[in-house]
């Protein structure tokens, strides 16, 4: 069951920029920086109510940021959505058809275990699923 | 002041085989569909606790969403925050430069009075503001 979105990743060329423009859109600064190296990214956290918005800045070439900004430019990268088990999730998802791009979920930013939905399987729309590391 | 992401809206090609996916994604069935003959468009809502998925289809070639897949295919669309004076929300942000594609709130779906915020101001990412109509 997804329980809510936990948060919106966008894909930025330039963090520092992008944190200039989205705190001046939010009106507020973000709360949180975080570097994920296994994932080459950094990213900065802004909260609106209960949904974050994530930035992302590729830290190497190999980066799934990097070559998604080199594919699509700058924009929205993926809807992140909060689950119980995602493990049980995962299952669900696989038993209906669709394409997971992790066999097993996998550490990703902000104490998460975190699995992706391939964009082909849900109108080019990469979806993620998320489990708070407890 | 942006109060919650009321929703994330997703351009679709097929709206009909969209809601199958989703709903198979979501284990949930929309719960709401809806055209809007201004925008050109028909759309099906999902609620993911407070958040709602919004799929839109064009029904004619002038519609933002055709010529949207028509340049970039099916994919998210925009993200629309709530605010809770649209009219205050715009003249803040016009303030601090950000390029808005409406003058003056118009008529969306789900009843809401919408402004658009265009890409260039933010990275790509399309950003609605929506006001409830009471």
């Amino acid at each position: 069951m997804m329980k809510n979105v936990e948060h919106i990743g966008i894909a930025t060329a330039d963090l520092a920029a992008a944190e200039a423009v989205y705190s001046a859109l939010f009106n507020v600064q973000p709360y949180k920086r975080e570097s994920v190296e296994s994932e080459q990214v950094t990213t900065s956290f802004f909260k609106i109510n209960q949904t974050k918005i994530e930035l992302l800045e590729a830290t190497g070439p190999d980066s799934a940021i990097a070559r998604f900004i080199e594919k699509k430019g700058e924009g929205i990268h993926h809807i992140a959505f909060e689950v119980e088990d995602i493990v049980a999730e995962m299952e669900r998802l696989r038993n209906a058809g669709f394409i997971l791009l992790n066999d097993v979920p996998r550490q990703g930013a902000d104490n998460k275990l975190v699995c992706f939905v391939h964009p082909k399987s849900a109108n080019s729309v990469l979806i993620e699923l998320c489990q708070e590391i407890r």
